[in-house]
């Protein structure tokens, strides 16, 4: 074994590696000055930033004018769920599923009492029945729901179906944010097909540098109420503090560079599907999360009885392989996933849940080690499967 | 005049350039993974901004366990007004000078009638009788205080006695936020010496890049009782979302770089100086605010009667010379200077207010740059003053 092997990364669902031309527009960006300085170096500073506004409203087919940069996804589900108004009346029930990410389920300003939360079948697809018992439940009530939705699931890659969703709460005069940080890149975004008032997406999962992200309003009468950083009145007001520029710039090349790429995911999906192909052969006792939903391309999330992620994940990399256990958004403590919970995976199978996730440097190479890997890991299972059998 | 005629920038407390070593490690930090992935990438990201964080912690003189990391300094100080708890009474009143920045004067969630306005004096220092007095009116209404302060003022550099003020906020059981944000490098700056319960601070600032800045709390027991962006439990729960990993790699670097440069302050002083002094000389009608007030070593805030900020500084910017009205937080507008206003200063002199900040690259060939402009600038003012008098 080689000290100098190349690793083989296969978490981009954690974080997707920089791309080269990202990575130098970034580096080239970080020399600009303030965008809100007059002068000629703050107005070069204003140019980027408003041409990556435009690169970023592309990939969601929107209108550059509804864009409001953030510091990440996180940052945006917490303004959106906070403030989203339409200049009607504030929503007051939120309307979201147990396998959504932790910062829209923690990332809001509603009461417990307020929060309806939706159920998932074993696939993780919402129940679009339950949605509509919440939302005439609410109606009852006197209440407008507010429904926070992902477009896919950041641990199972599973799709959830936006638009239906989005028209059903719509017919009942609600609002609709859709979590769109993981489908970003690597399924056709459209803001207008997805229905929803808003979207969030982030740079790094989509190869642009972290500390980056974008509320995207379906249209320019929708807007944030009250904005969750106030100040200097930057973004119309909506998202104060001097402009994270280098970063823009980043996410603007990023938003291009995946949205030509998108061509390309067919091939990803096609070694995807190798992946899971030759898992099933080599252990056929795996289960694989989700099979038959809708799926992000990139995408596998798997369990075998007998594997413990935790020791695998130490295992794999020791391997040089990097695969996360679910999502990386913890403390790089390795948790048991809500999300399988929420699915109602037993405790059991979630515990061994490993995440591979593939990119667009992801080659048939990767794979083929990662499966090398998988095969000793298998092994140990059966062997700890059957000392427990014995 | 040549047109490859190199610029000269002067508005540093808009943002500073980044240092070559800074934006060299951000670069690198860019193709770092997600530090809250247990694989080695996510180690060695994690390794990244645990150094960082030592870096910024110790330009405060602080613990690294207390520094927070977030997207800036506008984020810093709405997070610090809406949560800082030490774990007794909330707040319940806040105390703030008008000279503070718009992300103090509009970041918090106060009620406009739970927010007490103090007076400063003509130099543009906090009035310490004043504070005593709200401290104690709070008291006798049940009330604890949360005094916002800066450290020094952005647009005229002004010192406010921040020992004194969080002193006297403590004997009155009262919390104190500092924003150093414009002191940061320029001064020495112990979080112990000034004796807050927490400073905000911002990276591009300090030759760092723009979309990261810091909370840091004075001790372990001080914290945000509620963060603004929740989700994933980054930064213990004070902060979540993904890490601008890059950023805070940037910081770090700027951070100690500044800190290691506060020897070279004296001599950006003497600079400084001089412009005044030639200022004077050429127009010892010029008024320079807080002259008589301790201030940054780098920062000049003046107005010349007659002379109007706005096309004043569009006549500077096609000399080659970046210098700003005010602070840059706002639309790329030039407005009125809210900070003059509070200082007492007449309309028709705030009306052309300039800022002229110094830094880390400034030399005496860019002072006399300036001054070359600014004779222009005197030239057409008398005649207008004059123009105005026939």
């Amino acid at each position: 074994m080689s000290a100098a092997r190349a690793r083989i990364y296969l978490d981009y669902n954690a974080s997707a590696p920089i791309f080269p031309e990202v990575a130098e527009a970034v580096a080239s960006a970080l020399h600009l000055a303030n965008p809100s300085s007059v002068h000629a170096e703050g107005r070069l500073a204003r140019a980027a930033v408003e041409k990556a506004r435009r690169q970023v409203a592309e990939l969601a087919g929107a209108d550059p004018a509804c864009v409001v940069f953030t510091s990440g996804g996180s940052e945006a589900a917490n303004a959106v769920l906070r403030g989203l108004s339409d200049g009607s009346v504030a929503p007051g029930r939120l309307l979201v599923a147990d396998i959504e990410h932790p910062c829209v389920l923690t990332g809001h300003g509603f009461d417990a009492g307020d929060v309806s939360k939706l159920p998932v079948d074993r696939d993780g697809i919402l129940d679009l029945a339950a949605l509509e018992q919440a939302l005439i439940a609410a109606e009852a009530n006197g209440e407008r729901g507010l429904l926070a939705l992902q477009v896919a699931n950041n641990e199972t890659g599973v799709i959830q179906p936006l638009r239906a969703a989005s028209d059903l709460v719509h017919r009942h005069g609600g609002l609709v944010m859709a979590d769109a940080v993981q489908a970003a890149g690597k399924i056709p975004l459209s803001l207008p097909m997805l229905g929803a008032d808003a979207i969030v997406i982030s740079a790094h999962k989509i190869g642009g540098p972290k500390g980056v992200g974008a509320i995207i309003f379906a249209s320019e009468s929708i807007r944030l109420g009250d904005a969750l950083v106030n100040g200097g009145g930057q973004e119309k007001s909506q998202r104060s503090g001097t402009e994270n520029v280098a970063g823009i710039v980043g996410f603007g090349i990023a938003s291009e560079l995946v949205r030509r790429k998108l061509s390309e995911m067919p091939e990803i999906a096609g070694l995807r599907d190798q992946l899971e192909r030759n898992i099933r052969e080599m252990a056929p006792e795996a289960v694989i999360f989700g099979l038959n939903a809708e799926r992000l391309p990139n995408t596998t999330a798997l369990s075998l009885p007998g594997l413990r992620a935790e020791t695998a994940l130490i295992a794999f990399d020791l391997d040089g392989v990097a695969i996360s256990s679910g999502s990386a958004c913890s403390s790089g403590k390795v948790r048991r996933s809500a999300v399988l919970k929420a699915m109602g995976i037993d405790d059991a199978l979630a515990e061994g849940a490993l995440r591979i996730s593939l990119g667009w440097g992801t080659t048939e190479a990767h794979i083929n080690a990662f499966l090398t890997a998988f095969e000793q890991r298998v092994r140990i299972a059966r062997a700890r499967m059957e000392s427990k059998a014995a």
